[in-house]
């Protein structure tokens, strides 16, 4: 639901990837596309097809997508000072990457101008008109991010401005002012906007908000209040050193605060399962305190504020947690994990009869659970499976006795670092009163026991070879008791035409591994 | 240097240590007495003594301090509904903590009191006026917490005003507006100041943000423009759901953007070590994103920026990280190329005069090792010793020859869905021509692993135990080859006086634990 009030642009897969400790590859990048795609945002910065050859490998599959909300765009720098846009090497890459928009970044500032670009200011309107006009002449949706329009506005205003209307006279579609340094404080900014909005009339403006003062997101809203129309930020506010404006905040402040519904209300509530599924692509530790999306955010632990809950379930939260899919966690509150339990049977389809008794024992079962480490949002074949085996006459389809893995490391030839490693598993495995042992090698503990599995079990269900395992993710929980920490281990598998994840917990990775294994195997094996 | 136009007021030992995840001891919470003071702040909220005895036994040891700048206050509700003063037991353990201060939170909502406090408008107002006036009689400096002030403005906006006239009635001497649900916008909080400022002439106001609308730094900042006087807020951010204000952001916003110099330069110089400080005690992970104060905060990894950097070190920065006790980094990434290589040599000290050829070779070496999933922007030991290996006379203080982990999991007693997990490892490492071969067991492969490897080098340097492992992560790389996908493992560790952070990758995660485990052992070890 675009409104044409605010125009909503994520640059997390540009952006948003400068952020230390994040490297997405192709395959996440377009994941992470999806996702945005289904939140509704209008528009999506890909990459730098200049800068490296992931980049352009991502837009060559992009088309494959078939996005039905958004457009994406490719990021690339004004023409380089004394060249053509001919016979600028990353025009011509910005532009192979054949997406319908073009965000082109160029500096606002004198001093940026003068000082690290080392050209003159002519020069730089210049290649800011050419470049501009250069993709318009391509039929292209242009967008100039002004570089450090805000601190060159402080140094040099008419300059400053006179970038901006450079492009605005080339054609570009939006001007994106940028505090590339993010240390604005929301009273300069604004007037800067202020002066942009004198200055330029007949085309829209654009923000671009860092967090180095810690108030992007606040800033970007003032932004809007004072009329500008896009809004750029990242998920989770990625970002070069203290991030970029985060968009998940600023869109449900924008649809629940201001009214502005740039998003449909079913969009809105997967907002959390966004934050959730980025940070698990990207191995980001999520951070619990997140506006809106964190763990914490809804999470009460003050005795007069559960107290005051228990009276009204608002009386100290800001909004109904469901309108951004997240929840309250309210430890005494019993009946609200009641009804989570039950909507989620609901939703796996599980019809049978429990008890109110039999609901508080299973609840019971997975607070034991996720206080072991277990998490189950993500892992629905797990929760089933923990479902299934409380109802009478449940038959698990196999049973694991024992395993035993040997792993090898031999030093390796002279000079060389790494020696030679061999990784072998054995497993017996019991189905329906047989036993089944054996063995196999693999590339690594958890791969050995897997093919050691799969091995004795085929036997008994030849299905077993048509199972994928596709994802195998690993996170740390109590992360300071370092190698002796617990660890969650989540499986992803298909038989082809379904999908289902599982989780396993331990402070051992290869018991971690192999409870999510057993679980995947065992719902792959349910009798229909 | 107290200024007469703001006062900063700290309740991280009361509302932050409300967040999940932290409780403090009482000689934490005395030690971050001490942090604040030292760091400047007038005023510090010690606790809620009524509620349990531990702040009951801070109070008692506070007075040993010796506190040179800060003031100390208890925090405590106005005296229940149909009590008295005399009759209150809160009132009378607030009375007993000693403290020159009192910070009486009330209601300031008609819906809240009608409610959730179940009392008439009147008896609320009544309960206001005779707490705050019982502690001025004692001589107290009396701060009036206005809770629920901002949502209450928007219901009942004259209750609303009428509980802090009549605080003000009372003798308070600062009426603290708090957006308790922390979901205000700043328009929509400005008004409500706006509001406040017309009614009570006399008294001055305070602010106090949660960060549930990700807005609570602009706020406070907002607050303090329109005139407030009094601004609360939390050591990082800690607190209830999203958190207070971070008041070490706001305190570097004052003093850096806004020219208000709430505390010496000197101070503001020791604003990183209070984070990390109160982390560490707290064992809380650090937010890296963190303004100011965050270990990414002045780091520097998109390829043109580095370059701007080398032109100039602020082109990226809005501030001298010095300023705030930070530093800039330069990350060493895929995105990168021979300029980062250079600056981070430089800032790790390595003034080896590498030419031209062996440069070239080394970023070889770095992009090979990338793309075998290394990463080195977080594991700067590793770099560090992937470039010493390169340097002519390198010796490694020990080599590993073999080592073999056998992992066995036996078949549970009947019932039981876990067997017994045993996981052991044997090791042969060489110092010197010396071979020392030996065994351990642990919770897992990679525990066992560690443990083996420290017993065998014990011999040759005592020192390995004072060696520590602070954390461990591990990330799938190429998630969908599942198990048998390639995995990264970061390892930090300490020696009491530094931390060093390394990295390993490999298919096999027990191989990747090694190699990063190596590094920080051989990291260790390194002649000084």
């Amino acid at each position: 639901m675009p409104t044409d009030r605010v125009q909503l642009y994520d640059t997390t897969l540009r952006d948003g990837s400068q952020m230390e400790g994040i490297s997405l590859s192709v395959e996440d990048k377009l994941r992470i596309t999806r996702k945005l795609d289904e939140l509704g945002l209008e528009w999506i910065e890909g990459g730098f097809p200049g800068s490296n050859p992931k980049d352009a490998e991502y837009f060559r599959r992009l088309p494959s997508l078939n996005l039905k909300n958004a457009k994406v765009s490719a990021f690339g720098g004004t023409r380089k000072p004394n060249l053509t846009c001919e016979s600028d090497q990353n025009i011509q890459s910005m532009a192979a990457a054949g997406t319908p928009g073009i965000t082109l970044v160029g500096k606002a500032s004198m001093y940026q101008v003068q000082r690290i670009l080392e050209t003159s200011p002519e020069e730089n309107l210049a290649m800011i008109f050419e470049t501009v006009r250069h993709f318009k002449d391509m039929g292209k949706t242009v967008f100039f991010d002004a570089e450090h329009f805000f601190d060159g506005f402080i140094g040099d205003p008419d300059y400053a401005l006179q970038c901006i209307a450079t492009a605005a006279r080339a054609g570009a579609d939006a001007l994106v002012l940028c505090d590339t340094n993010g240390g604005m404080t929301t009273p300069a900014m604004l007037r800067a906007i202020g002066a942009a909005n004198d200055r330029v009339h007949d085309v829209r403006l654009g923000i671009h908000c860092h967090n180095d003062a810690g108030l992007a997101v606040a800033n970007s809203l003032a932004a809007v209040e004072a009329g500008v129309w896009q809004v750029q930020g990242c998920i989770n506010g990625w970002g070069e050193r203290c991030g970029n404006a985060d968009i998940l905040t600023i869109l449900a402040n924008l649809k629940l605060k201001m009214g502005i519904d740039v998003i449909e209300d079913e969009q809105l509530a997967r907002l959390a399962e966004v934050a959730t599924f980025a940070n698990e692509l990207a191995n980001m530790v999520p951070n619990p305190q997140a506006p809106y999306v964190g763990a914490s955010a809804f999470a009460h632990k003050a005795g007069y504020h559960v107290a005051g809950i228990m009276k009204d379930e608002n009386a100290y939260q800001h909004i109904d947690p469901g309108l951004v899919g997240n929840h309250s966690r309210v430890l005494v509150s019993e009946l609200a994990g009641q009804r989570n339990l039950l909507m989620k049977l609901a939703e796996q389809g599980i019809d049978y009869p429990f008890s109110q008794a039999e609901i508080k024992q299973l609840l019971e079962t997975v607070k034991q659970k996720e206080s072991e480490g277990y998490q189950y949002e993500g892992a629905e074949a797990s929760f089933e499976l923990l479902v299934r085996r409380t109802l009478p006459g449940y038959r698990a389809p196999f049973e694991l006795e024992d395993f035993v893995i040997v792993e090898r490391r031999r030093k390796g030839a002279e000079g060389s670092q790494l020696g030679e490693m061999l990784a072998e598993a054995m497993v017996k495995i019991r189905v329906s009163g047989e036993l089944e042992q054996t063995a196999a090698e693999g590339n690594g503990p958890v791969n050995a026991l897997d093919l050691a599995a799969r091995k004795a079990l085929k036997p008994f269900f030849p299905n077993v070879s048509n199972l994928k395992l596709v994802d195998y993710k690993v996170r740390i929980l109590d992360s300071q008791a370092a190698t002796g920490a617990r660890v969650r281990v989540l499986i992803e598998s298909t038989d082809g035409v379904r999908y289902w994840t599982t989780v396993g917990s331990s402070t051992d990775i290869i018991e971690a591994s192999w409870l999510a294994l057993a679980d995947a195997l065992e719902y792959a094996l349910l009798p229909g």
